[in-house]
């Protein structure tokens, strides 16, 4: 098949691409690069040392014999949109081309703003430019499990039979999410339902759990890394942990630590969103995957990692910093997970083992964490109305800031 | 109390500053006149001449011996939020400047975008400047009932206890929207409530009916009047029924006409308003109003504009076009209204006197009408990638448009 990953150059894209290339799948790539700068602009880099995407393509030619076909563009240009469908119509479309990160939607009103224009405008316009160009195209979509919130009851798949009042139907799962980031998947993932209902679009949404790890089987080459952000507002909270320890910082999980999420190796994540394309919904189908495998505390991921570490030498002690996040601490936690294991899907990788691996890599790359030790620890204020006065003012009026007018934002720091 | 009508330029806006004002609240205005231009945009006027708004201020304070304070500007410039938020420091915001037409964000992709874009950029901006300059500030922020769909029970009030595999919680009450705009209105909601949640902001989310009716008991000079729109894309189903008899066009139910909506008068929805404003929720407080009295289906709607019609001396007939939406034609349709009953709320009009008023009134600006009868039948076509390319091919790259690049839309049609 001919699948087109947008954000082919990021975290979880660049292995999508090396995996659908391993199982003789077509790859064509879309990326501005806006995720090496938003991790500049907070100060920070890879962990592990990634080539431009040129060299990339040529790595990936010389030791997978592949070609990677490359667009590179931003989906807030409806313009360029259209061309790369018209010209590709792709079978599938994954779309990971989103501001990803919670924290960096939680800096300030323009960072918010950003991520929920940013991320909408290119759902739509690559909904717009399938019914356009590309009507059979099946669009698979990550969201993110965190467009559920905690509620006290499980978690279904994408829809639940309800009754209320004496009467019955099936309904989407509400949602409650816990950043503006979050939310902006809650968006997306309307949106999208939408098309396939007023289009027959066939869609598959992604509740994706948080991802773990640093390589899968096609990485067979250290030119074939992938990227793996460690700094608070790109890293999530185990890649922290596992910096932390690197470098002789505290390993800090927030609060009571008993908050609770849904988890998913970053190889079996390759492979679920392989199943996804390769087993496509029908025409008008909107099809909801949540895409984990088992839920853990911050706690245990803090234990595991703290294991891991002394077997490894290294001594790091635990923090419990206050929350800064807006979020309960102890809670119910059961989301159900069948689709995908009704399409063949087998859990492959295991927590502890992942974790070994990623310290193994990070301490070959030791230097360029120590060289970043300053951006690990967490600054961002979830209930303050700035987190980072010093990003706010520097916010850069680029492509991909919200519509506004000749807004100036250090001018409108209140003078308070 | 002082309240802030963002939109008080509009069709809402004007009547609730006349009846807060009536109340003996102090009213402060903001609006960008941006539903001027989009009604020039597709051709039409309001059926009723409104005055500019300096000439509107004029004649309140010459009827009504009072003052409206009013800013000029955009929502989507946050500096111009900020600094009207710094200096008027309302008791309570009413915010209706949103775009709020289904139709005008179903014409393509960029009246799509601009809609989601506009309205969610909006709303952020003022929960921002709400939390940063003015925290104590109530918002009440105008929904759509269309945010819940027609699913096939009851419609709670926005929260609704829910049983699902054993156990309970009072949850959102799932949204199913029916276009690009009703789904930018969910978007906010969602916004809304987890700013609440985050930063104790108080607020009040009015799930709206379609409201019906030209004249509150405030508007006692023409100079007064609000605008009255008529047109497919401005205009409610009932306003085109009435438009159409009048210039002795055929109404135009679409498709079966039994699809129902909620559906309250002008003046009962300002009543609803103002009871909102004098009844704020407490600190971090999320509340929400189904605020509609009755539910009609569009037949009905029909039949009764044709009765009054035929008391007037006018012989419209009813066709029934195929509907361009995507909706059910026949469907369940029971939403709860409690909220506002429990604060004292008390309908007062009748749908087929309003009616009859509306006829009164329209009779009288007959002639702005039959300019303007090209543009009440519909073409706007939900399925269609592109319903209007005259209109699509000069979308203005004005303030309001989404952060594209340099798209131009005329370049990007479809060359099939």
């Amino acid at each position: 098949m001919k699948v087109l990953i947008t954000g082919i150059d990021g975290y979880s894209g660049w292995p999508l691409a090396l995996h659908l290339l391993g199982r003789g799948h077509e790859v064509v790539g879309v990326d501005n690069f806006v995720t090496r700068r938003r991790v500049r602009e907070v100060g920070s880099w890879s962990a592990t040392p990634i080539p431009t995407f040129p060299r990339r393509q040529a790595a990936v030619r010389e030791i997978l014999g592949k070609e990677i076909g490359f667009h590179r563009g931003d989906l807030s240009n409806y313009e360029f949109v259209h061309r790369v469908l018209d010209q590709e119509r792709p079978d599938a479309i994954v779309h990971l081309a989103e501001q990803r990160s919670a924290p960096y939607s939680m800096i300030d009103v323009h960072h918010a703003v950003e991520t929920q224009v940013v991320n909408l405008t290119g759902t739509l316009h690559l909904l717009y430019a399938m019914r356009e160009c590309s009507p059979e195209t099946h669009l698979v979509k990550m969201g993110t499990m965190g467009e559920y919130g905690t509620p006290n009851i499980d978690i279904a798949e994408g829809f639940f039979d309800v009754e209320f009042r004496g009467r019955k139907d099936r309904l989407p799962f509400p949602r409650s999410a816990g950043s503006w980031y979050h939310w902006s998947k809650v968006f997306d993932s309307g949106d999208v339902m939408f098309a396939t209902r007023i289009w027959g679009v066939r869609a598959t949404d992604v509740m994706q759990g948080v991802i773990y790890g640093i390589r899968t089987p096609e990485i067979t080459d250290d030119r074939l890394l992938t990227r793996f952000d460690f700094d608070e507002t790109w890293g999530t909270a185990l890649n922290r942990f596992i910096a932390q320890s690197v470098v002789g910082l505290p390993i800090t999980p927030y609060g009571r630590g008993e908050q609770r999420r849904g988890f998913i190796a970053l190889e079996d994540s390759m492979q679920s969103l392989r199943i996804a394309v390769e087993h496509p919904p029908k025409t008008g189908e909107y099809r909801v995957f949540n895409q984990f495998d088992a839920a853990y505390s911050v706690n245990e991921l803090a234990e595991v990692t703290h294991r891991v570490a002394s077997e490894l030498g290294l001594h790091p002690t635990i923090d419990h910093p206050p929350d800064p996040r807006v979020e309960a601490e102890q809670h119910y936690y059961h989301p159900l997970h069948d689709n995908l294991l009704a399409l063949g899907y087998k859990r492959t990788r295991d927590l502890e083992e992942v974790i070994r691996e990623i310290f193994h890599d990070l301490l070959r790359f030791r230097r360029r964490l120590e060289a970043r030790r300053h951006v690990i620890q967490p600054t961002v204020q979830w209930r303050a109305a700035d987190s980072r006065p010093e990003l706010a003012a520097r916010h850069p009026s680029a492509p991909s800031t919200p519509p506004a007018g000749p807004t100036e934002p250090a001018s409108v720091r209140p003078t308070a």
